[in-house]
């Protein structure tokens, strides 16, 4: 009973609710108060645009936040002993230069009276600490209040690349929808959109080199980005330190480049037996002996380039199906004329062409595991690659000496575990089931990699939304909070360095539902992981017999 | 090659785009253009509030509704032959009472030119008639058309109890939550909302007998339900002809009422070894053994029999632990010192005396099935009982002679497949996997009762979201459009009698997502079911191997 009647005591948490967690986190026991009146952030330099607009969006954001979190439904007023005036954000450089090597670090500081300062040797390392700054802040008995000052945050993330997969060809979601997902990716601290713009369903971005593509490849003339929208969306991340980078997957997954290019595409819809050519409806892959399919395949490169100004430019590469190529006659025709051609000799030249493209156009080429883990395909050492098929990928990529992303789909695709989109089928999808949080939160993605220089190559990760069954009504819920637990994981992981130990699952439940919560509050209709009981009771929504 | 060029043409639906499809359809060529001004809906009555309330609400919706179904994106514009200038509606009884039998049928005609009719024996019919008439209507180049007039529906619902199970206690839904709730439910003609108003989680409604619960057992000041919500909540729903029928669950799922009365609970909030005396945490149960229990369930009976004014009064029932009340000592010491009774007697006894004390009240009881297929309860026949276990539980209730209402797990339950809430366990739900809309359109809930007598017991069914991981962020896309898939069986069922067969699934498919953006831009967050593509080309989403 005494056990039972300990769980009743609502249970602090036992830091600020700051997420994701901070990598160096000193806190006192004081609370302070933010002046409501005049309180100001201020900044060293002027010239940064980003730090401007970040110092704009967080002088509103503090004063028109008035957050409190269901862990203290029950507190009465916190004691302060003084006001925090202003908060001073000083900057090593003023350059806004957002790359795959930005430093995002900063310091901050919450004193018991006065001034905060956040330094920063970029602006968008000032971008994470205003961040950071806000989350501290919470409503209490009408008040805006900091608790357990002084604070020190000493604060980088550990991974480089932070990111989210988002698929607007299946279904697709208006610039707000897309502009909104920027915002709640800057509440967790992720620094990548990768965007994967098309796949075989529809071809929503304008193009001007082939205007044809998007006649026929959009749902509707209002379901496509015009190269406005485009500049829009990448001024918008930049200006919260996230990068967008576009996807042009090819050579699979092309079927909708056959609704103006039927000459150069191989299997182009085979029905009703698709599964013989592709996983999934509709069939369609470029055509790799037919040089109009490479000089088409340049012509996208190219053009779409120059629009997204990131340097990582993804050319897909996954779910490439080799029956596909084998029964085309055009291919049946070229191996027999080409001795010592093969399919996946084919294969592996197309990827080589394309990847010589892209370093021709100054990029950095991201690739899906498959060329290399499949295909025998040598890359540049220049490539990134995308592991999502098994966990395992992960250590066999950097095994090879690649530079990888982690994404394997078992733990990291928000997508799954909600039935068939096929219309006559009523078993589960190919990737079920849903995965929980709990399954995000526990992956390391360095596990079982050792050497620290190939721990090196493990630049970061991504959580993927493919959309067959999302679209603008569901795109919060898909993402939030799993993406949130994503989120910690790549910026300090889950490693307790106070407890020694992988953190508690039932400490990070409340800590997880009041950054939902705050995300709510802000806009973003994150799911609910719990029954909101869990939170005044943590202890006691575990189960007693999971691993702990 | 000629198979799959054939997919490209898009096909148009076979019959106009109404969900549910009426029981009885007739139509013919000719378009026809509703008179955008001066367009009116008129009535022969004028005292029935629910008619004029429908009436106002659906003059509003056809003036300002302006949707296109997306399987008309290149449609031109459609040819018109005639002006709709008023829609007649006719009752034969003005009387605005609904209950468990009140007729739900009517007649609706559109003419090539003139007058539309709709003709309905109660307000509720009209309703029902009218909601059919909005959705006839589709924008083409900028009028309000609707296809192949002349036009004669004459419906009626195949069951009488269309229901949505809605849990406002493992978290907590806002009152325009629940309203908005009810108008999807009028847009899918659905007539109960089974509100499990509390659970173990939280007590989120007023009590004027006990206010101790609310005031221990809400999340929070704004997480409860006045009065004034809830008569609010009813009128709403019966001017959409829909019931609100309560439950109050107990004796097991009761922990909450333990926050102010442990004095009257078994196994409260056993900790961390919950699972051997509930599914869930948190344990506990009323006392059976305890008069003083007895006497606080006829309360609460007796309380909320008087505001919900519905005459169905559901008082739960399921998930009984019987472990939970062995280990009490308080009911060990009981049977001990009453020779004949036993755990399972006292179980019995306390149902029959909760029946009673509802049949004093004038109400009808509604179980689950387990006192019954459990304990060997035989209830008063007024009982209505609630299968939820098995589909099989549906045959073996009305072999005992009880009304039944259908809601298998397995099929109905519309939280499944999320991960688990517990905060450490990286396992499924228990009920998983998600059940998608094929799996509940294709129930049956009729299968394997051939006697004409027995069904006639099945009263229809309920599709349940139960809100462990589910809030008002969430509610729109857990219900829709999956409750429509259940509202089309329940109103019409899946069987196509021109075909003489169960509907194709590749072509409900389409018509579904029609209704699912219908919902849509009337506001309601409905998710979709697959890649828009597969609106253009139905039968190219099709499984090749799954069963058609």
């Amino acid at each position: 009973m005494a056990a039972t009647a300990a769980l009743f005591i609502a249970l602090a948490p036992s830091v600020q609710a700051v997420w994701p967690m901070p990598s160096e986190y000193h806190d006192g026991k004081i609370g302070v108060e933010i002046k409501r009146s005049g309180f100001m952030i201020k900044s060293n330099v002027t010239s940064s645009s980003v730090l401007n607009a970040a110092i704009e969006r967080y002088q509103y954001l503090i004063e028109h936040e008035f957050f409190d979190s269901p862990y203290n439904f029950n507190e009465g007023a916190l004691k302060t002993s003084g006001y925090i005036y202003s908060l001073q954000v000083d900057v090593q450089s003023a350059q806004d230069v957002l790359d795959l090597e930005t430093d995002e670090s900063y310091i901050l500081e919450v004193p018991i009276e006065g001034k905060a300062a956040l330094s920063a040797k970029t602006p968008f390392g000032a971008v994470r600490g205003l961040e950071t700054f806000s989350q501290l802040i919470m409503a209490n008995s009408g008040r805006k209040t900091i608790k357990n000052a002084p604070i020190r945050i000493v604060d980088a993330p550990k991974f480089t690349h932070r990111g989210i997969l988002l698929d607007t060809s299946r279904n697709f979601y208006h610039v707000d929808s897309i502009l909104r997902t920027l915002d709640a990716m800057s509440y967790n601290k992720l620094n990548v959109l990768h965007w994967h713009v098309v796949d075989a369903f529809s071809w929503p971005i304008e193009s001007k080199v082939h205007p044809e593509l998007t006649e026929k490849g959009t749902y509707s003339m209002d379901m496509r980005y015009s190269y406005q929208d485009v500049k829009k969306i990448i001024n918008y991340a930049k200006n919260r330190a996230i990068r967008i980078m576009p996807e042009f997957n090819m050579p699979a997954n092309t079927f909708v480049i056959g609704e103006a290019h039927p000459e150069i595409m191989s299997c182009l819809n085979k029905q009703p037996n698709w599964d013989k050519y592709a996983v999934e409806p509709p069939s369609g892959q470029l055509n790799i002996a037919d040089p109009r399919a490479v000089s088409f395949a340049f012509d996208i490169i190219t053009e779409y380039s120059r629009l997204f100004i990131d340097l990582g430019f993804h050319i897909g590469g996954n779910s490439i199906n080799m029956d596909c190529w084998k029964e085309d006659p055009v291919i049946e025709l070229y191996v027999r004329d080409h001795p010592g051609e093969s399919v996946e000799s084919l294969a592996v030249g197309w990827f080589m062409q394309m990847v010589g493209k892209l370093a021709d156009m100054g990029k950095i080429p991201f690739l899906y595991e498959e060329p290399v883990l499949n295909f025998n395909y040598t890359s540049k050492n220049t490539t990134i690659m995308q592991a999502w098929v098994g966990e395992d990928s992960v250590g066999k990529l950097v095994d090879k000496g690649y530079r990888v992303i982690a994404s394997p789909w078992n733990r990291y695709r928000l997508d799954c575990g909600h039935g068939s989109w096929l219309s006559n089928f009523e078993g589960s999808s190919w990737c079920d089931p849903y995965k929980g949080w709990q399954q995000i939160y526990s992956y390391d993605p360095l596990a079982n990699i050792t050497e620290p220089e190939k721990r090196k190559l493990v630049l970061g990760g991504e959580v993927a939304l493919f959309s067959a069954q999302s679209d603008e009504t569901t795109i919060d819920r898909y993402l939030w909070p799993r993406a949130s637990a994503f989120a910690e994981i790549m910026w300090s992981g889950n490693f307790d360095p106070i407890m020694n130990a992988t953190r508690d699952a039932a400490k990070v439940a409340p800590r997880l539902t009041d950054q939902r919560f705050r995300m709510v509050a802000r806009g973003i209709m994150a799911e609910p992981l719990q029954p909101l009981w869990c939170i005044r009771y943590p202890e006691a929504c575990a189960h007693p017999t999971a691993a702990s």
